[in-house]
């Protein structure tokens, strides 16, 4: 159960609701975010809700039987947009956020810029610490990348997406980044969740290497919990049995979380299926499942990019992957 | 390698081209479909292949690696298409199969015709044998259904699909069906594969249940190596540890097919989602994977469909998908 | 809901049974097997079920509401033994199945026999129809190799076990064989369980590649309700993500069959890891899981085996193997 | 490579190694451990590495070309042991580890204190902190619980193991706790694995959900390489479809690292299958497939124990298969 509070409720009042979940054998969790203040009430007992809607101080009350209770659409009558002030990420705009798997040097940023300018792309992904399986592999350029990184693309007006792996990442990245992204291995890092949710900035989550759907909403349930309602969700392909491909991109889950968040859903196609020639169609086919953008992975010599070469794209070929996704993008809104 | 043969190849050119296979330690196996005469070497030593494409009686050659090699797309121009006539399903055409998942009376079939006729629709979906889990299940109203569903189709210049379970039934069933379905179940049925080489009747092959791409391919190339071209692959989820659904359709499949193979791929997002309102996204979603049909389930009232109902659309949804599909399908082939 | 009718009931006793079945919206299927006769009842009214008990030539009745009801422990006190004379299958006994893939020549089937009777095996497996995922490889001597792998044996009493693929090989193969074998890519071919229900020769049923539990229980229940009770369950590994080995061996299924069948479970440890040094430890590990029996690949020259070399031991890697298993079914039984 | 160096090694002959391995374009990674000091050399070239054996400071020398390699077996004569004073951990020594899976109160310390010395168990198991999918859930009694869990077993010269979830909780933690656990959540928590390595305790390493054998052992190199070689194994289960059971026991896999690694691997058994009942057919199945020890739950009262009560045992049950697995260790030791 949901229960949205007024700013003005008085601490007599919150006092008597508590009271009243007691009764009934509700615990209560509240939450502050920076859009809100709810109290989420978890018990098994049946009674009028009503009864609790009539309260000094409540905004509104729902049921809400998922495990996951502040992501799920069940009580929000809008989809979430994340706003950065000139361009929105969520219901109704189409967003693209691309660039290289790594950050390598300024060279490839000042490239890439350019190539986003473009056409047209406001936010520029590109790793700085990566997650490795071999602690013998390169593990990004850490800070000092990123902010060369940033500098550069404050210069451009280009907002940065970049992924944490760790609590003490984060304060020493805030300044630099736009959108946190939390990475598939660390989908159930709960002490990152936890501490993302302390910040005013948007995170872009991803779906757990073999994830469930419900794992990836109540992931997103830990971070609003903690205070942070700028959640983006992300598939990005499935382990499946089948080896033909990197992972197995996972298009119901994207048709069936629009249903059931109202948080933004990015579909990432480079890792999806992580050959080159076929991200252009999963781009597509993720918009048509019903995706509210892409992130994706470009180079200028995709053949020579660290450690991701092979689901990356040159610039010409991500040109005509941005207009086909657009042009999908806006037949599926005529619909 | 795959050796295209004149249709004049002498038994002396024959002669000369086994021995010259024999010479390189590569075995050869005949194939003789509607089409085409065709000699499958498989071996290991390297040669100039060219030696071979200019002896008598040779057409063209071809180097294929892969497991599967006459449905590979290494040796064929053209993308294969299946031609009803006034009709074809494959490159440049979007196809459409509906009906039920059970043919279950005359009145269901004739309310279902209509349906199709105002939605231009050319083929009927529905089955007369059902694969059942329990033995206790309805398994489909057999020969007799497949009678009456077959006269009304006629009358009315619709096509039919319907499933194929067992070799003895390939015979009584011939006459009054347009193309063989086979079932995930069955997608290994050796024996059945290769008696439905034997026939000239279209073939819909559908993935197994956690098939793999090779293992469909492998499928296909028992048919079409038993004298059948008339091939349609046809992804329909797989199986995965998400539960959220009751497969999970695998777009990726798609892509690649069309690449690989020179079949046409039909996707069944009915089953690939099995939950009935996503079922258009996903189709939308197959098409712009490269889907060049879908066959979808469709009821007038889904809420009494045997077995299946919980993925079947009604008339008025199916309609709006139709529609939709086709609008997606003409964005795509527009790119 | 199963109940056993005495072997006398008269027919007018079991119209009464089937009017009380009705009048709580029950169907009623009946089953006679070799053992006995059964009525299942599948309904959703709950009533006392002892009011049917009490009936005229009823011996008794067993609410049963899983989706498989004959092959349930529920309603059955002792476990399942298959009885070959002067060897059982089944609780107490621990079987060994052992020989090669395919049964590859004369020279091949006399070896192995003289081993199997060296360390006391009554039972040889090799295969004589093999599924093969392309139509370019071996498909096994069929009948010729079947006539002379039974002479063979018989000499030697020694009991078969084969697979048996399609319905039409189960007439031409009865007289040579002691138990069909179906293969995993054949366990949900519904056709050929039926088939094999109506015949009196023992059946191991393997799971699916991907099929679940529940699935290989209704795969049974299909033979059973046909008239076949001889039915023995084998794990032999499932697919997963992990491609380390060919199947991932899921000992849990074998522990949980334990509890839920009264039908013997045999373990296949070959295909279930399908690397020959692993063969033995999966082994001795399903028999702690549970397992009644293994069936398992020995080739004289496992290097030359026919298709699956990698996993099939040598006379002397199995002898150690067969003592180790006997030993951990000794240690098992004793607990 | 990996390049085992003498303590007395002078920094004149690293820099000569060093130099040579250049020459050959080989990375270097110097690693220093509690017992030793590694280069691990990263590279393409072939060359007679007993050039390099013969060099000043020079221990041995031994090609390793899987992605991991200091837990590889190729280059360690013997297997790992972790050495507790009074008793070890690995080949040879039978270990058991159990415990609830929370840590509640001091009474349930103390009965399953008693339970251990009773039994003879050395090491308790308990969670302080716990990652839990919803925040809603009670995430354990943090260092509190420890504190008051470290003193009680101090008394009782019982080992204890737990879980640890973030960097910033190992210094806290480190001087209550005998070995660190890392949950199958956290197996890729890359940072996490460096800070274990920077310490002079021993760490479990569970298998991630749906983590491979290699991912589990590049795990365990992140910890090697960082400076501890007192690294365990834990295989937990997998994610299959299965959904009959929690997870899916992963047996192939306990006798696939008993044969790629020197290091202990351990079973869980209790999240294994994650159901009460067949906790024990699996931990003598974990046994025979080669597991050095077994980690599990026990509880006073299962039926109320926080958050897994499913899958854990009482203090009988617990007795009568700590007595199995013995038996069934000392078998397979007598092998």
């Amino acid at each position: 159960m949901i229960i949205q509070l007024n700013s003005t409720i008085s601490s007599t009042a919150k006092m008597a609701l508590n009271e009243k979940l007691a009764q009934y054998g509700y615990s209560h969790n509240e939450v502050t975010t920076q859009f809100g203040n709810y109290i989420i009430g978890v018990g098994k007992k049946s009674f009028d809700i009503r009864e609790i809607g009539r309260m000094e101080g409540i905004k509104d009350i729902h049921r809400v039987s998922d495990a996951y209770k502040l992501v799920s659409k069940k009580w929000k009558v809008e989809d979430t947009q994340i706003d950065f002030g000139d361009f929105k990420i969520g219901t109704g705009h189409f967003s693209i956020m691309a660039g290289p798997c790594s950050i390598e040097s300024e060279e490839q940023i000042i490239s890439a810029i350019e190539h986003l300018k473009a056409n047209n792309i406001r936010i520029m992904r590109g790793g700085v610490y990566k997650p490795r399986s071999s602690p013998y592999s390169f593990r990004g350029l850490g800070m000092d990348g990123l902010k060369m990184f940033s500098s550069l693309c404050k210069e451009n007006d280009i907002k940065i997406i970049t992924e944490v792996m760790m609590v003490e990442q984060i304060d020493e990245m805030i300044n630099y980044i736009d959108i946190f992204q939390v990475g598939a291995r660390n989908s159930q890092n709960f002490n990152l969740l936890d501490a993302l949710g302390e910040v005013d900035k948007p995170v872009l989550l991803k779906r757990g290497i073999s994830g469930t759907i419900d794992e990836l909403l109540q992931g997103a349930e830990y971070i609003f919990s903690h205070g942070n309602e700028k959640i983006m969700l992300c598939e990005r392909g499935i382990r499946s049995y089948e080896m033909a491909y990197r992972n197995t991109m996972d298009i119901n889950a994207i048709a069936m979380l629009k249903e059931k968040t109202h948080l933004p859903v990015i579909a990432d196609p480079s890792h999806g299926i992580g050959l080159r020639k076929f991200v252009e169609p999963i781009a597509l086919a993720s918009i048509m499942g019903g995706a509210d953008g892409v992130i994706m992975e470009v180079h200028h010599v995709p053949e020579k990019a660290f450690s991701d070469g092979q689901q990356t794209l040159n610039y010409q070929e991500a040109a005509r992957t941005y207009d086909r996704m657009r042009k999908t993008f806006e037949l599926r809104e005529s619909f």
